[in-house]
């Protein structure tokens, strides 16, 4: 796992250059079909990080979000979002980030976030503690959804119901991208719940949350794979789930 | 205007000073009759701004969040919001921002937005042109909101309306706080739209938008003053403004 973690920390580092290289510069904007806008470094980011994997790991799978899959010879495969919140990276407010996971036979084993511009980077490792900026974190205590403040990028992604997160939850906030995620193993925020997201949005994050204390799952209450569908429930203090997917079904 | 600048500039070091002490650590956390948390940051803050206009600028009247009114015995008034973006602040997430603003007479003549964490400051003074530390900075141009990037902090605070927000807009992005109207000015957002604003909200930020090229007015299309309602429409493009109203109104 170190070995993995080391490779990790490179492609991250990588990421990281080329990103603050195109960060608030003039360039040109392409967009895909679904209008998300994408950016030359989304596109120099993936490529990079996919020339690292194949000169180390040639063997392991690659899915990423801009170029098409390779499939794994040895059931390891690499999850990269390279900037996962493009929106917030286009207007330049730095809480996007750098996703990239290891996921082995579809279960996700390593995973991080990489803020590149404020350099903040979470680590998080199967039955080791999530790191952040290379120190232990854990997530915070909260054993009732009226005490708990609440994440999620847009409501243009939840169901018609997600009004009802302001009875629910003590506070709602908006647009934290994959930093949010970060933030509650840090112990800062309780909970984030989002909808629509793809299997690169979502696979770094197990081993983060999980190494810090925390719960991530479905809206089903499963275990996250790289066949889940992206309805995303994670939270600070494991004691929330039931509560928590209750409110979900209803 | 450079007295009052540099005053301003002071104000501005002595608030993010405090606010980096407790930025990300545990402290008791109070709430006010409406739910947004208060922390014991925001009363130091506005505590310390106090006391600096008090000793320099004794006969100014002064409007903050926290504490109660000053009248203005010759026409100029501060209006001070120690941290914009509570919740920001709350759960670790550097958007939030310190606002200061002069008014004259109940215009707004100079206003910083200051972002402690990420050290970025943005200052407007009328007549001059706005600064982002220390350089000169312009809006964007764009003709069209199908071109435009929209900003806003919460759905929650708008009219049930907002979803068509997405057929009128090219992108809609959540929860910037102040942070988003400094983003206008650099030219790399198109357009914030919010309402429920208290006037220590949105005073600091005409001579902001305004000093780079760009517009900021009420939802009828009115220049900001002490006494607007808290509906704001902010433009990068001063050409945008009639399409952005028309689509307000209906």
């Amino acid at each position: 796992m170190q070995e993995f973690i080391q490779l990790t920390e490179y492609m991250a580092d990588e990421a990281g250059t080329i990103i603050r290289h195109y960060f608030r510069q003039s360039f040109e904007i392409d967009t895909k079909e679904d209008e998300t806008p994408v950016t030359a470094a989304d596109r120099a980011v993936e490529k990079r990080l996919r020339e690292i994997i194949e000169m180390h790991r040639p063997q392991d799978g690659i899915l990423g979000e801009e170029f098409g899959p390779k499939e794994s010879q040895n059931g390891f495969t690499w999850v990269i979002d390279p900037i996962d919140g493009t929106k917030s990276f286009m207007i330049g407010r730095p809480t996007f980030g750098t996703l990239i996971a290891l996921a082995e036979n579809g279960a996700p084993v390593l995973g991080t976030i990489d803020q590149p511009i404020s350099q903040e980077r979470w680590i998080g490792a199967k039955g080791e503690p999530t790191l952040f900026n290379g120190k232990t974190v854990k997530t915070r205590s909260c054993t009732s959804l009226k005490d708990a403040i609440v994440g999620s990028t847009s409501p243009s992604q939840m169901p018609e119901t997600w009004p009802k997160m302001y009875d629910q939850f003590k506070s709602v906030i908006w647009g934290g991208d994959c930093y949010s995620y970060g933030l509650i193993a840090n112990g800062w925020l309780d909970c984030v719940i989002e909808s629509g997201l793809a299997t690169y949005d979502y696979m770094a994050l197990p081993p983060i949350i999980e190494g810090a204390g925390g719960l991530i799952c479905d809206w089903d209450g499963n275990p996250l794979t790289m066949a889940s569908e992206g309805q995303i429930l994670a939270l600070g203090d494991a004691s929330l789930k039931e509560q928590a997917l209750t409110f979900l079904a209803a």
